[in-house]
């Protein structure tokens, strides 16, 4: 299914408890760093195992089929499309080291957020999602591509995948990812940033509406897919 | 909104009532010719009154702030895009003349069909929709472009607008425009079609069912657009 899971978190992290008499909690603990880019052909593994995550957390590993190879391919193209004309992915990752400042010669400058947490995070996944770089690690990632709007006559961005690893999930990260695809819409004036959820996620929900999203109670989604698409396609014209 | 309106027939036009000893109908009219053919950019001007059309349809002229221009640029920018790697216009053509076979030298050989109707159509707005040709007449589009799913690692189209002007309804037009996407998805090993329909247009959905299609009825559509997008870009990185 993968669209917009899991849901983030249905509000920021809870400001910490603060004891009189003690020392701020956030003080104890250091920063984490996270840093939103683009993907490149070299993450594929990453996304690979992160997409496995999203349908292990669905119950969909019966319609998981894809391989490193195969997102390669369709994701990583050869020769690649002009940045954002078509299936995108950013990467969400995460360090105690303060990540390097890039300038505006790349397509897309790396977003960049420090979260305070009072409860350090334990990842235990760590080794796994070890990315090139001093003491980095994949936390999490946003797929998204070009959808348009007849009524705007404007693109806008459809997001397909929204997933933060389990142990990074409620702190805000979900909601970062979402604010570098709707900060890149707005950037490129784009009409829409769209999305699906599950009618019983309420969390997810209330989310979204509170960050000024519209829930479309009417619309279904159709999908024609399989020996159905084939038969459909070899058949009706 | 403009997605997938209006509905195609819930089914194939009705055999032709034929009584004892007459001559079978379809013989006193003269077939009509149907054809499909990739839009360009000459085209807007009818792309342009069939969305305005459809957002009359859907009552929805509200939202409708589509020119020509702002068509032209977004559907067809220059340098074009790879055929189909983009939003893409498939424009439907009607004429009492054949239209000529044109050889596989395209991007995409338009799709011929022929009809034969016991009644024939009257079409009230022909000259505004003559288009080039002996005779031809512009009787809808579709407008679709690829989306992508991580669970099979391959792309698929999205269908956002299937339109049939009001005279040529319910007689297998929109099937016929529909099929011609699904053909085109199946001919690039596309694992997908998708649309959306309105939860209260039985006819639709019995249609699309009846066709093989899914109508999934746990996803909602989230939409973020105007003052919410640019807001909750600006704020929330």
């Amino acid at each position: 299914m993968a669209a917009a899971a899991p849901p983030p978190p249905p509000s920021e992290p809870p400001a910490p408890l603060l004891q009189p008499n003690t020392i701020q909690p956030t003080s104890t603990n250091p920063p984490l760093f996270a840093r939103i880019r683009l993907a490149t052909i070299f993450d594929v593994p990453f996304i690979h195992k992160l997409i496995h995550q999203m349908a292990v957390f669905e119950k969909l590993t019966h319609l998981f089929s894809a391989t490193e190879g195969s997102l390669a391919t369709t994701l990583f193209p050869s020769p690649p499309p002009p940045p954002f004309s078509s299936f995108t992915v950013f990467l969400l990752e995460v360090s105690h080291n303060p990540f390097p400042q890039v300038g505006s010669a790349f397509s897309f400058s790396p977003v960049l957020k420090t979260f305070n947490f009072d409860v350090p995070i334990t990842d235990p996944e760590a080794e796994e999602f070890r990315a090139p770089g001093n003491d980095v690690f994949v936390a999490g990632f946003v797929l998204f591509f070009p959808n348009y709007s007849t009524f705007l006559a404007k693109p806008g961005f459809y997001v397909e995948d929204l997933f933060v690893r389990e142990c990074y999930r409620r702190k805000g990260m979900g909601r970062m990812l979402l604010s570098a695809v709707a900060q890149q819409a707005a950037k490129m004036g784009y009409g829409r940033v769209e999305w699906v959820v599950l009618d019983w996620n309420v969390n997810a929900i209330n989310f979204y509406e509170q960050m000024g999203a519209q829930v479309l109670q009417e619309w279904r989604v159709c999908r024609l897919t399989g020996d159905a698409l084939r038969a459909f396609a070899n058949v009706n014209i």
